[in-house]
Protein backbone atom coordinates (compact mmCIF):
# COMPACT_ATOMS: atom_id res chain seq x y z
CA UNK A 1 0.00 0.00 0.00
CA UNK A 2 1.19 3.33 -0.24
CA UNK A 3 0.00 6.34 1.29
CA UNK A 4 -0.65 9.76 -0.61
CA UNK A 5 -1.51 12.73 1.40
CA UNK A 6 -3.91 15.26 -0.22
CA UNK A 7 -4.22 19.01 -0.58
CA UNK A 8 -8.33 19.46 -1.02
CA UNK A 9 -9.94 22.51 -1.71
CA UNK A 10 -14.20 22.99 -1.26
CA UNK A 11 -16.80 25.29 -1.35
CA UNK A 12 -18.71 24.47 2.00
CA UNK A 13 -21.78 25.86 0.96
CA UNK A 14 -23.22 22.54 -0.75
CA UNK A 15 -21.94 20.29 1.70
CA UNK A 16 -23.43 19.04 5.30
CA UNK A 17 -20.02 19.77 6.51
CA UNK A 18 -16.55 17.42 5.97
CA UNK A 19 -17.73 14.10 7.48
CA UNK A 20 -20.27 11.64 6.13
CA UNK A 21 -24.03 12.45 7.41
CA UNK A 22 -27.23 10.46 6.43
CA UNK A 23 -28.62 13.18 5.81
CA UNK A 24 -26.91 14.83 2.91
CA UNK A 25 -23.76 14.80 1.02
CA UNK A 26 -20.43 15.32 2.44
CA UNK A 27 -17.15 16.43 1.38
CA UNK A 28 -15.65 12.99 2.51
CA UNK A 29 -18.34 11.10 1.05
CA UNK A 30 -17.51 12.65 -2.71
CA UNK A 31 -13.78 12.17 -2.04
CA UNK A 32 -14.06 8.45 -0.51
CA UNK A 33 -16.33 7.62 -3.76
CA UNK A 34 -13.75 8.81 -6.36
CA UNK A 35 -11.36 7.44 -4.28
CA UNK A 36 -13.25 3.85 -4.27
CA UNK A 37 -13.73 4.57 -8.56
CA UNK A 38 -9.87 4.58 -9.13
CA UNK A 39 -9.20 1.79 -6.35
CA UNK A 40 -11.93 -0.59 -7.19
CA UNK A 41 -12.33 -1.57 -3.95
CA UNK A 42 -13.17 0.92 -0.32
CA UNK A 43 -11.29 3.75 0.98
CA UNK A 44 -11.45 5.58 3.85
CA UNK A 45 -9.72 8.94 3.99
CA UNK A 46 -8.40 10.65 6.97
CA UNK A 47 -8.88 14.22 7.47
CA UNK A 48 -6.44 16.80 9.09
CA UNK A 49 -9.95 19.25 9.97
CA UNK A 50 -13.49 18.05 10.13
CA UNK A 51 -15.29 21.23 9.21
CA UNK A 52 -19.06 21.68 9.57
CA UNK A 53 -21.09 22.23 7.34
CA UNK A 54 -21.19 25.71 5.16
CA UNK A 55 -17.31 26.03 6.63
CA UNK A 56 -14.94 26.29 3.41
CA UNK A 57 -11.46 25.39 3.13
CA UNK A 58 -8.69 26.41 0.34
CA UNK A 59 -5.89 23.67 2.03
CA UNK A 60 -7.68 20.81 3.91
CA UNK A 61 -5.43 17.48 4.12
CA UNK A 62 -5.97 14.57 3.79
CA UNK A 63 -4.41 10.78 3.77
CA UNK A 64 -5.57 7.74 1.98
CA UNK A 65 -3.58 4.30 1.23
CA UNK A 66 -4.15 2.43 -2.37
CA UNK A 67 -2.45 -0.46 -3.65
CA UNK A 68 -2.14 0.99 -7.07
CA UNK A 69 0.79 2.46 -7.86
CA UNK A 70 0.23 5.97 -9.58
CA UNK A 71 2.09 9.45 -10.21
CA UNK A 72 0.70 11.58 -7.50
CA UNK A 73 -0.07 14.05 -10.13
CA UNK A 74 -2.05 11.66 -11.60
CA UNK A 75 -4.08 10.91 -8.93
CA UNK A 76 -4.59 14.69 -8.28
CA UNK A 77 -5.84 14.64 -11.43
CA UNK A 78 -8.20 11.10 -11.68
CA UNK A 79 -9.67 12.52 -8.48
CA UNK A 80 -10.62 15.71 -9.48
CA UNK A 81 -12.62 13.87 -12.49
CA UNK A 82 -14.39 11.66 -10.57
CA UNK A 83 -15.36 14.35 -8.12
CA UNK A 84 -17.47 16.46 -11.23
CA UNK A 85 -19.20 18.74 -10.61
CA UNK A 86 -18.96 19.09 -6.81
CA UNK A 87 -17.25 21.96 -5.67
CA UNK A 88 -14.28 20.19 -3.81
CA UNK A 89 -11.07 19.48 -6.16
CA UNK A 90 -7.65 17.51 -4.71
CA UNK A 91 -4.82 20.65 -5.67
CA UNK A 92 -2.16 18.57 -4.90
CA UNK A 93 -0.45 14.74 -3.82
CA UNK A 94 2.09 13.50 -2.72
CA UNK A 95 3.45 9.99 -1.61
CA UNK A 96 4.03 10.18 2.01
CA UNK A 97 5.17 7.89 4.70
CA UNK A 98 3.43 4.93 6.32
CA UNK A 99 2.93 6.24 9.37
CA UNK A 100 2.53 9.84 8.19
CA UNK A 101 -0.82 10.95 9.28
CA UNK A 102 -2.90 13.56 8.00
CA UNK A 103 -4.82 14.41 11.53
CA UNK A 104 -2.42 13.56 13.91
CA UNK A 105 1.11 14.10 12.38
CA UNK A 106 -0.37 17.68 11.85
CA UNK A 107 1.55 20.98 13.85
CA UNK A 108 -0.62 23.59 13.53
CA UNK A 109 -4.20 24.87 11.76
CA UNK A 110 -4.59 27.69 10.37
CA UNK A 111 -8.26 29.59 9.58
CA UNK A 112 -9.20 32.80 8.81
CA UNK A 113 -12.81 33.82 9.64
CA UNK A 114 -14.25 37.01 7.14
CA UNK A 115 -16.87 39.30 8.47
CA UNK A 116 -18.56 41.77 5.61
CA UNK A 117 -18.76 44.87 7.56
CA UNK A 118 -20.91 47.26 5.92
CA UNK A 119 -24.41 47.96 5.18
CA UNK A 120 -25.34 46.51 2.44
CA UNK A 121 -26.03 42.48 2.45
CA UNK A 122 -23.50 40.59 0.40
CA UNK A 123 -23.79 40.28 -3.62
CA UNK A 124 -20.63 38.86 -4.52
CA UNK A 125 -19.73 37.21 -1.10
CA UNK A 126 -22.80 35.64 0.03
CA UNK A 127 -22.07 32.44 1.55
CA UNK A 128 -18.56 33.49 1.81
CA UNK A 129 -18.81 36.14 5.16
CA UNK A 130 -20.70 36.91 8.20
CA UNK A 131 -22.52 40.03 7.27
CA UNK A 132 -22.46 42.45 10.15
CA UNK A 133 -23.81 45.89 8.98
CA UNK A 134 -22.52 48.25 12.10
CA UNK A 135 -19.29 49.57 12.01
CA UNK A 136 -16.66 47.42 14.32
CA UNK A 137 -13.97 49.00 16.19
CA UNK A 138 -10.87 46.60 15.03
CA UNK A 139 -8.64 48.08 17.94
CA UNK A 140 -11.06 46.96 20.72
CA UNK A 141 -11.07 43.98 18.31
CA UNK A 142 -7.44 43.00 18.34
CA UNK A 143 -6.84 43.97 21.76
CA UNK A 144 -9.79 41.69 23.06
CA UNK A 145 -8.17 38.81 21.03
CA UNK A 146 -4.34 39.46 22.64
CA UNK A 147 -6.07 37.72 25.80
CA UNK A 148 -6.96 34.69 24.44
CA UNK A 149 -3.31 34.24 23.03
CA UNK A 150 -1.31 30.94 24.79
CA UNK A 151 -2.37 27.99 26.98
CA UNK A 152 -5.57 28.16 28.13
CA UNK A 153 -8.66 26.12 29.09
CA UNK A 154 -10.81 26.95 26.28
CA UNK A 155 -14.13 25.74 27.85
CA UNK A 156 -16.25 28.90 27.33
CA UNK A 157 -15.20 28.50 23.87
CA UNK A 158 -16.16 24.80 23.19
CA UNK A 159 -19.19 23.70 21.60
CA UNK A 160 -21.09 21.23 23.84
CA UNK A 161 -20.97 18.51 21.03
CA UNK A 162 -17.01 18.67 21.40
CA UNK A 163 -15.38 14.96 21.88
CA UNK A 164 -11.59 16.73 22.55
CA UNK A 165 -10.23 14.77 26.16
CA UNK A 166 -9.42 18.14 27.11
CA UNK A 167 -10.26 21.48 27.01
CA UNK A 168 -6.29 22.81 26.77
CA UNK A 169 -5.44 24.22 23.92
CA UNK A 170 -2.58 26.85 23.01
CA UNK A 171 -3.43 29.86 20.88
CA UNK A 172 -0.47 30.72 18.51
CA UNK A 173 -2.09 33.68 17.02
CA UNK A 174 -5.31 35.67 16.77
CA UNK A 175 -5.15 38.68 14.28
CA UNK A 176 -7.95 41.15 13.54
CA UNK A 177 -7.27 42.96 10.85
CA UNK A 178 -9.36 45.57 8.33
CA UNK A 179 -9.03 44.70 4.58
CA UNK A 180 -11.19 46.79 2.36
CA UNK A 181 -15.19 46.22 3.47
CA UNK A 182 -14.22 43.17 5.42
CA UNK A 183 -12.96 42.22 8.96
CA UNK A 184 -10.61 39.36 8.85
CA UNK A 185 -9.56 37.37 11.75
CA UNK A 186 -7.07 35.08 11.37
CA UNK A 187 -5.93 32.09 14.07
CA UNK A 188 -3.61 29.82 13.89
CA UNK A 189 -3.20 26.83 16.85
CA UNK A 190 -1.72 22.82 16.57
CA UNK A 191 -5.48 22.13 17.01
CA UNK A 192 -9.13 23.85 17.84
CA UNK A 193 -12.00 22.33 19.94
CA UNK A 194 -15.22 22.35 18.01
CA UNK A 195 -16.66 25.82 17.46
CA UNK A 196 -13.40 27.35 19.01
CA UNK A 197 -12.90 29.52 16.14
CA UNK A 198 -16.44 30.46 16.22
CA UNK A 199 -17.22 31.02 19.45
CA UNK A 200 -14.30 33.35 19.68
CA UNK A 201 -15.19 35.32 16.62
CA UNK A 202 -19.11 35.40 18.14
CA UNK A 203 -16.92 37.01 20.74
CA UNK A 204 -14.94 39.41 19.46
CA UNK A 205 -17.87 40.64 17.58
CA UNK A 206 -19.19 41.96 20.94
CA UNK A 207 -16.18 44.03 21.73
CA UNK A 208 -15.93 45.28 17.89
CA UNK A 209 -19.74 46.47 18.44
CA UNK A 210 -18.79 48.06 22.60
CA UNK A 211 -21.48 45.42 24.30
CA UNK A 212 -17.93 44.19 25.93
CA UNK A 213 -14.59 45.76 26.59
CA UNK A 214 -11.70 44.31 25.30
CA UNK A 215 -10.85 42.87 29.19
CA UNK A 216 -14.49 40.89 28.86
CA UNK A 217 -12.56 38.49 26.72
CA UNK A 218 -9.86 37.34 29.90
CA UNK A 219 -13.30 37.34 31.91
CA UNK A 220 -15.29 34.92 29.54
CA UNK A 221 -12.11 32.47 28.82
CA UNK A 222 -11.47 32.75 32.99
CA UNK A 223 -15.05 31.15 33.54
CA UNK A 224 -14.54 27.90 31.66
CA UNK A 225 -18.38 28.25 30.78
CA UNK A 226 -19.39 27.96 27.66
CA UNK A 227 -22.28 30.53 28.81
CA UNK A 228 -19.56 33.47 29.83
CA UNK A 229 -18.50 33.59 25.93
CA UNK A 230 -20.34 34.85 23.01
CA UNK A 231 -22.43 33.22 20.33
CA UNK A 232 -21.82 31.35 17.73
CA UNK A 233 -20.47 32.83 14.54
CA UNK A 234 -22.22 31.51 11.51
CA UNK A 235 -20.09 29.07 9.49
CA UNK A 236 -19.84 30.87 6.51
CA UNK A 237 -17.30 33.16 7.06
CA UNK A 238 -14.92 30.26 8.02
CA UNK A 239 -11.88 29.31 6.01
CA UNK A 240 -9.62 26.14 6.59
CA UNK A 241 -6.80 28.21 5.38
CA UNK A 242 -3.53 25.77 5.62
CA UNK A 243 -2.18 22.75 7.86
CA UNK A 244 1.11 22.49 8.89
CA UNK A 245 3.45 19.42 9.62
CA UNK A 246 6.95 19.09 11.09
CA UNK A 247 7.90 18.38 6.79
CA UNK A 248 6.32 20.48 4.08
CA UNK A 249 4.53 17.63 2.53
CA UNK A 250 3.44 19.71 -1.09
CA UNK A 251 6.45 20.94 -1.87
CA UNK A 252 6.60 24.66 -2.06
CA UNK A 253 3.27 25.69 -3.01
CA UNK B 1 -37.92 65.04 -9.42
CA UNK B 2 -34.70 63.92 -7.62
CA UNK B 3 -31.65 62.44 -9.45
CA UNK B 4 -29.91 59.36 -7.52
CA UNK B 5 -26.03 57.55 -8.52
CA UNK B 6 -26.25 54.27 -7.22
CA UNK B 7 -22.83 52.04 -6.87
CA UNK B 8 -24.11 48.92 -7.19
CA UNK B 9 -22.47 45.23 -6.54
CA UNK B 10 -23.77 41.88 -8.63
CA UNK B 11 -22.81 38.65 -8.72
CA UNK B 12 -22.84 37.59 -12.26
CA UNK B 13 -23.67 33.98 -12.71
CA UNK B 14 -27.53 34.29 -11.83
CA UNK B 15 -28.60 36.70 -14.72
CA UNK B 16 -28.49 37.02 -18.36
CA UNK B 17 -26.76 40.22 -18.31
CA UNK B 18 -27.18 43.70 -17.29
CA UNK B 19 -29.76 45.08 -20.09
CA UNK B 20 -33.51 43.33 -19.79
CA UNK B 21 -34.40 40.44 -22.01
CA UNK B 22 -36.98 38.29 -22.95
CA UNK B 23 -35.28 35.36 -21.59
CA UNK B 24 -34.30 35.33 -18.22
CA UNK B 25 -33.24 37.97 -14.93
CA UNK B 26 -31.23 40.70 -15.61
CA UNK B 27 -30.23 43.06 -12.97
CA UNK B 28 -31.87 45.83 -14.83
CA UNK B 29 -35.07 44.16 -13.97
CA UNK B 30 -34.47 43.49 -10.34
CA UNK B 31 -33.03 47.08 -9.83
CA UNK B 32 -35.83 48.37 -12.10
CA UNK B 33 -38.42 46.33 -10.14
CA UNK B 34 -37.25 47.49 -6.80
CA UNK B 35 -37.09 51.14 -7.91
CA UNK B 36 -40.90 51.03 -9.01
CA UNK B 37 -41.84 49.46 -5.75
CA UNK B 38 -40.40 52.18 -3.79
CA UNK B 39 -41.91 54.98 -6.21
CA UNK B 40 -45.28 53.52 -7.17
CA UNK B 41 -44.23 54.07 -11.05
CA UNK B 42 -42.19 52.86 -13.70
CA UNK B 43 -38.35 53.48 -13.07
CA UNK B 44 -36.17 53.65 -15.46
CA UNK B 45 -32.19 52.54 -14.39
CA UNK B 46 -29.28 54.18 -16.81
CA UNK B 47 -26.23 52.84 -16.51
CA UNK B 48 -22.55 53.28 -16.53
CA UNK B 49 -21.37 50.21 -18.45
CA UNK B 50 -23.66 47.25 -19.53
CA UNK B 51 -22.45 43.98 -19.00
CA UNK B 52 -22.74 40.52 -20.50
CA UNK B 53 -24.22 37.32 -18.73
CA UNK B 54 -22.30 35.79 -16.11
CA UNK B 55 -19.75 39.10 -16.08
CA UNK B 56 -20.14 40.54 -11.88
CA UNK B 57 -19.62 43.92 -10.80
CA UNK B 58 -18.42 45.36 -7.43
CA UNK B 59 -18.50 48.80 -8.75
CA UNK B 60 -21.24 49.75 -10.87
CA UNK B 61 -23.33 52.96 -11.27
CA UNK B 62 -26.69 53.83 -12.46
CA UNK B 63 -28.84 56.53 -11.77
CA UNK B 64 -32.50 56.83 -11.53
CA UNK B 65 -34.77 59.83 -10.89
CA UNK B 66 -37.49 59.44 -8.01
CA UNK B 67 -40.47 62.50 -7.25
CA UNK B 68 -40.09 60.86 -3.91
CA UNK B 69 -37.52 63.05 -1.08
CA UNK B 70 -35.67 59.98 0.66
CA UNK B 71 -32.42 60.55 2.08
CA UNK B 72 -29.56 58.23 0.08
CA UNK B 73 -29.03 55.73 2.79
CA UNK B 74 -32.38 55.24 2.92
CA UNK B 75 -33.05 54.71 -0.58
CA UNK B 76 -30.14 52.16 -0.61
CA UNK B 77 -31.50 50.16 2.34
CA UNK B 78 -35.17 50.29 0.49
CA UNK B 79 -33.37 48.91 -2.66
CA UNK B 80 -31.49 46.12 -1.02
CA UNK B 81 -34.87 45.17 0.91
CA UNK B 82 -36.81 45.18 -2.62
CA UNK B 83 -34.09 43.16 -4.00
CA UNK B 84 -33.77 40.16 -2.05
CA UNK B 85 -33.02 37.38 -2.39
CA UNK B 86 -31.33 37.84 -5.78
CA UNK B 87 -27.20 38.55 -5.78
CA UNK B 88 -27.91 41.94 -6.12
CA UNK B 89 -27.10 45.25 -3.47
CA UNK B 90 -26.58 48.90 -3.58
CA UNK B 91 -23.23 49.58 -1.69
CA UNK B 92 -24.08 53.67 -1.77
CA UNK B 93 -26.80 55.95 -3.06
CA UNK B 94 -25.64 60.08 -3.34
CA UNK B 95 -28.15 63.02 -5.07
CA UNK B 96 -26.63 64.02 -8.17
CA UNK B 97 -27.22 67.23 -10.16
CA UNK B 98 -30.11 66.60 -12.84
CA UNK B 99 -27.77 67.04 -15.72
CA UNK B 100 -25.20 64.16 -14.38
CA UNK B 101 -25.48 60.79 -16.10
CA UNK B 102 -24.13 57.37 -14.78
CA UNK B 103 -23.32 56.82 -18.82
CA UNK B 104 -22.44 59.70 -20.05
CA UNK B 105 -20.53 61.51 -17.57
CA UNK B 106 -17.86 58.57 -16.70
CA UNK B 107 -14.46 59.57 -17.74
CA UNK B 108 -13.05 56.15 -16.54
CA UNK B 109 -14.19 52.21 -16.35
CA UNK B 110 -11.74 49.46 -14.67
CA UNK B 111 -12.54 46.40 -15.05
CA UNK B 112 -10.27 43.66 -13.55
CA UNK B 113 -10.14 39.74 -15.28
CA UNK B 114 -9.23 37.03 -12.85
CA UNK B 115 -7.51 33.38 -14.79
CA UNK B 116 -7.15 31.07 -12.36
CA UNK B 117 -3.84 29.56 -13.59
CA UNK B 118 -3.07 25.93 -11.98
CA UNK B 119 -3.75 22.63 -12.39
CA UNK B 120 -6.55 21.85 -10.14
CA UNK B 121 -10.10 23.18 -11.44
CA UNK B 122 -11.94 25.84 -9.23
CA UNK B 123 -14.01 24.72 -6.30
CA UNK B 124 -14.43 28.53 -4.44
CA UNK B 125 -13.76 30.45 -7.62
CA UNK B 126 -15.84 28.49 -9.60
CA UNK B 127 -18.05 30.96 -11.69
CA UNK B 128 -15.16 33.93 -10.94
CA UNK B 129 -12.61 33.13 -12.70
CA UNK B 130 -11.21 31.20 -15.75
CA UNK B 131 -9.31 28.06 -15.15
CA UNK B 132 -6.46 27.89 -18.00
CA UNK B 133 -4.71 24.86 -16.50
CA UNK B 134 -1.41 25.31 -18.21
CA UNK B 135 1.21 27.72 -16.91
CA UNK B 136 0.79 31.26 -18.40
CA UNK B 137 3.82 33.90 -18.86
CA UNK B 138 3.30 36.56 -17.31
CA UNK B 139 6.34 38.36 -18.22
CA UNK B 140 5.54 37.34 -22.37
CA UNK B 141 1.59 38.79 -21.18
CA UNK B 142 2.79 42.01 -19.47
CA UNK B 143 5.10 42.97 -22.46
CA UNK B 144 2.17 41.63 -25.10
CA UNK B 145 0.13 43.84 -23.62
CA UNK B 146 2.07 46.98 -24.07
CA UNK B 147 1.11 47.45 -27.64
CA UNK B 148 -2.40 47.45 -26.75
CA UNK B 149 -1.72 51.03 -24.64
CA UNK B 150 -2.68 54.39 -26.12
CA UNK B 151 -5.34 55.33 -28.77
CA UNK B 152 -6.09 52.87 -31.31
CA UNK B 153 -8.32 51.69 -34.21
CA UNK B 154 -9.43 48.26 -31.73
CA UNK B 155 -11.65 46.90 -34.62
CA UNK B 156 -9.40 43.28 -34.17
CA UNK B 157 -10.92 43.11 -30.25
CA UNK B 158 -14.73 43.86 -31.06
CA UNK B 159 -17.60 42.01 -31.34
CA UNK B 160 -19.40 41.80 -34.48
CA UNK B 161 -22.81 42.94 -32.07
CA UNK B 162 -20.88 46.13 -30.94
CA UNK B 163 -22.73 49.23 -31.62
CA UNK B 164 -20.36 51.88 -30.81
CA UNK B 165 -20.08 54.61 -33.45
CA UNK B 166 -16.43 54.44 -33.61
CA UNK B 167 -13.25 51.36 -33.17
CA UNK B 168 -11.06 53.93 -31.69
CA UNK B 169 -10.45 54.19 -27.55
CA UNK B 170 -7.69 55.18 -25.48
CA UNK B 171 -6.59 52.46 -23.31
CA UNK B 172 -5.28 53.94 -20.07
CA UNK B 173 -3.88 50.31 -18.66
CA UNK B 174 -3.48 46.83 -18.85
CA UNK B 175 -1.45 45.51 -16.93
CA UNK B 176 -0.79 41.54 -15.92
CA UNK B 177 0.29 40.43 -12.50
CA UNK B 178 0.31 37.21 -11.11
CA UNK B 179 -1.25 36.80 -7.46
CA UNK B 180 -1.63 33.43 -5.65
CA UNK B 181 -2.39 30.80 -8.63
CA UNK B 182 -4.36 33.43 -10.10
CA UNK B 183 -3.13 35.70 -13.29
CA UNK B 184 -5.17 39.18 -12.86
CA UNK B 185 -5.43 41.64 -15.89
CA UNK B 186 -6.38 45.12 -14.96
CA UNK B 187 -7.28 47.69 -17.40
CA UNK B 188 -8.89 50.65 -17.66
CA UNK B 189 -10.25 53.25 -20.41
CA UNK B 190 -12.87 55.92 -20.76
CA UNK B 191 -15.25 53.25 -22.50
CA UNK B 192 -14.92 49.80 -24.25
CA UNK B 193 -15.93 48.33 -27.27
CA UNK B 194 -18.37 45.40 -26.83
CA UNK B 195 -16.43 42.43 -25.75
CA UNK B 196 -12.89 44.28 -26.05
CA UNK B 197 -11.91 43.00 -22.66
CA UNK B 198 -12.76 39.90 -23.05
CA UNK B 199 -11.10 39.89 -26.42
CA UNK B 200 -7.87 41.37 -25.03
CA UNK B 201 -7.43 38.75 -22.61
CA UNK B 202 -7.90 35.93 -25.11
CA UNK B 203 -5.40 37.41 -26.89
CA UNK B 204 -3.10 37.92 -24.16
CA UNK B 205 -3.81 34.10 -23.01
CA UNK B 206 -2.35 33.07 -26.15
CA UNK B 207 0.72 34.77 -25.67
CA UNK B 208 1.02 33.41 -22.55
CA UNK B 209 0.68 30.34 -23.77
CA UNK B 210 3.74 31.06 -26.02
CA UNK B 211 1.32 30.56 -29.54
CA UNK B 212 1.84 33.96 -29.85
CA UNK B 213 5.05 36.34 -29.35
CA UNK B 214 4.69 39.64 -27.50
CA UNK B 215 4.91 41.36 -30.76
CA UNK B 216 1.50 39.53 -32.58
CA UNK B 217 -0.16 41.64 -30.56
CA UNK B 218 0.90 44.53 -32.16
CA UNK B 219 -0.21 42.18 -35.61
CA UNK B 220 -3.77 41.62 -34.77
CA UNK B 221 -3.97 45.48 -33.38
CA UNK B 222 -2.64 46.89 -36.61
CA UNK B 223 -5.07 44.33 -38.87
CA UNK B 224 -8.40 46.00 -37.51
CA UNK B 225 -10.34 42.90 -38.46
CA UNK B 226 -11.79 40.77 -35.55
CA UNK B 227 -10.18 37.83 -36.78
CA UNK B 228 -6.83 38.77 -36.56
CA UNK B 229 -6.93 38.65 -33.09
CA UNK B 230 -7.75 35.84 -29.99
CA UNK B 231 -10.91 34.10 -29.27
CA UNK B 232 -13.28 35.66 -26.91
CA UNK B 233 -12.02 34.63 -23.01
CA UNK B 234 -15.34 33.57 -20.89
CA UNK B 235 -17.22 35.79 -18.58
CA UNK B 236 -17.13 34.67 -15.66
CA UNK B 237 -13.13 35.88 -15.12
CA UNK B 238 -14.67 39.36 -15.55
CA UNK B 239 -15.14 42.13 -12.78
CA UNK B 240 -16.40 45.77 -13.26
CA UNK B 241 -14.20 47.15 -10.72
CA UNK B 242 -15.27 50.87 -10.94
CA UNK B 243 -16.77 53.44 -12.74
CA UNK B 244 -14.83 57.66 -12.24
CA UNK B 245 -16.53 60.91 -12.35
CA UNK B 246 -14.48 64.12 -12.83
CA UNK B 247 -16.03 64.80 -9.45
CA UNK B 248 -16.02 61.67 -6.65
CA UNK B 249 -19.81 60.79 -6.84
CA UNK B 250 -19.90 58.71 -3.36
CA UNK B 251 -17.67 60.41 -1.18
CA UNK B 252 -14.99 58.55 0.19
CA UNK B 253 -15.10 55.18 0.43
Amino acid sequence: MTRFALLVEYDGAGFVGWQRQADGLSVQAVLETAAAHLAGNPVAVVVAGRTDAGVHALGQVAHIDLARDIAPDKLAQALNFHMKPHRVCVLRAAVVAGDWNARFSAVQRVYRYVILNRRARPALAAGRAWHVPHALDIAAMAEGARHLLGRHDFSSFRAASCQANSPWRTLDRLDVDREDDCVVVRTAARSFLHHQVRNMVGSLKLVGEGYWQPEHMQTALAAAHRSAAGPTAPPEGLFLVEVNYKQPVFGLL
